[in-house]
């Protein structure tokens, strides 16, 4: 069983969730709810449970749902931080349950930073507080996998200045590393995976002409990745190495910025991508979009993340559950 | 009359000529080749003239040439710094005919950097020279158009890190404004046009917390290009302008470093895309391809970049004939 979060009940959550049970509810994946009967109700027909082993004889029939009552009533595209503790309930409820093996993987609806940050809560994300929720604080890598494409964005949410400066040998190769486990684990990939390393500058540099980073930083790190058995090229110039035959040859693009990674993804695919979060003992998946509070409740959000985020979830369990039991 | 210059003659240049030739002689639109005939003849019927005027009747059964003798034998995949003064002799023809208005439009094949540079040829690269040839020094802007996206790097061929202490305010209106005034006059759209511009920093920076610059270079100049009477939206977060939602919304995109800008284009358009010089006082196309040493001689270059060029050189100006005559 699959377990959601509810995500910001005053963003698009709700919504995509019951639109998504409409998709899956006949073919799966199964997934439980956690969050407030009441938000879904209005969209799709909902079962309180009261123990997640409950919720596959009940999700052909409706959502199930483990109830976790609002603070605050929840008014589409007005999110309010009376809120912001059941959020974050979910989230730590799902994880558990993940942590337990009870549940298969975790699938997230989209929060709002503002919404959630408070003194308790200081986390950038949603990503780095599962990292400490698995015990595993800083580990996380954020990978977007579309039904063509995978990218990884080596550094992530800081200013693109900031990014240069953060950028080191060491991170590309522990970022590498996570990767290559984590798609030889759950993406059924031969092993070792292709990994590709983006160039930094225009032309990745030019062999030192436009920019050093790839001599310095770069290279340096696949030469150290390669000496452990792993399957990386690269530096590859970041404007060619989208095309669909230089897609063929790699299994996940490492990007050396988040915008290097987003652009060719979010191009390409548009709504079929999925953020899903390496390095962390239990799988999780999102959907690659956030709250949506400027269209909440009017009945236009798209599931199709989300139900991509689901079915690729539950494709990921499979896949460990099987190399588990080889 | 369109021109092509011969561009390296150890690279592909020779073989997609003939191609493009093969492709083009019975509907056009017609170009004369200024090279050394001996390069084509092994691809494609050649005939030498010594005068434009007497390329169009040529164009249907053979390639017309101006004949320009190499200094060197030309191999392919092996450049001969000794043909570099040919190389910029057959650019130099050709912006002398098209400032005369005996040719049309300016088409140019790859070259080198490496080859040509030299004390006499400092020049960046291809643009620059055209833009001093032209008497407007520094006036060149890159634009890259393909059948569905167009898009100008505001700062271009420099490493990243110095990419974002060369973008400012005055960059970036100066480059808006050469690019409305060539899609108004040469691209035959709606005046003004619309043009969108990138953010610099993941999600544009998200109101100043991940990055400056979207609130003190790249706002101000979309609000003096606004009080110009220019159609101008911005700043976009990057990731999201290419989806094809996004893209009906705006004519071209300017984005703020060089794979911003060329890696959704490639990525869309592959093969078709096409490098144009706004703000010259000629109309200038090329091929979005280099040299391509690794494979010149070989039958495997795809003339469809080439060909791309020489029609959008013709419909350029086409728009710039029609436009003079309102």
């Amino acid at each position: 069983m699959l377990v959601l979060t509810q995500g910001d009940p005053s963003g698009i959550g709700p919504e995509i969730t019951a639109r998504s049970w409409h998709a899956l509810h006949a073919s799966g994946p199964a997934f439980a709810w956690i969050g407030d009967p009441a938000l879904l109700a209005a969209h799709a027909p909902v079962q309180p449970i009261h123990d997640l082993a409950q919720a596959g004889a009940v999700f052909s029939n409706a959502v199930p749902v483990l109830p976790l009552p609002l603070a605050a009533p929840a008014v589409p595209g007005q999110p309010d931080k009376r809120n912001a503790p059941g959020i974050l309930h979910s989230i730590r409820m799902a994880v558990e349950l993940a942590l337990a093996g009870q549940a298969r993987a975790v699938v997230t609806n989209p929060i709002s930073k503002d919404v959630v940050q408070s003194a308790d809560f200081t986390h950038p994300g949603h990503t780095s507080y599962l990292a400490e929720l698995c015990g595993v604080p800083g580990q996380d890598v954020m990978m977007l996998a579309g039904p063509s494409l995978r990218v990884v964005p080596v550094t992530v949410h800081v200013a693109l200045r900031r990014a240069l400066d953060q950028l080191s040998t060491d991170l590309i190769v522990r970022t590498a590393r996570t990767v290559a486990r984590g798609l030889a684990r759950d993406f059924g990939l031969r092993t070792p995976p292709r990994l590709a390393v983006a160039g930094l500058n225009p032309h990745a540099g030019e062999g030192g002409l436009m920019g050093r980073e790839e001599l310095d930083i770069i290279i340096p790190a696949i030469e150290i990745l390669k000496a452990e058995g792993l399957d990386v090229s690269g530096p590859l110039p970041a404007d060619t190495m989208f095309t669909p035959q230089a897609r063929s040859r790699y299994d996940a693009a490492l990007c050396m910025y988040h915008d290097q990674a987003l652009i060719p993804i979010k191009t390409l695919e548009m709504d079929q991508g999925v953020n899903v979060t390496l390095g962390l003992p239990i799988i999780r998946t999102s959907p690659d979009h956030g709250t949506a509070f400027d269209i909440a409740g009017q009945g236009k959000a798209d599931p199709a993340s989300l139900c991509a985020a689901l079915r690729l979830a539950a494709h990921l369990a499979d896949n460990r559950q099987a190399q588990a039991q080889n």
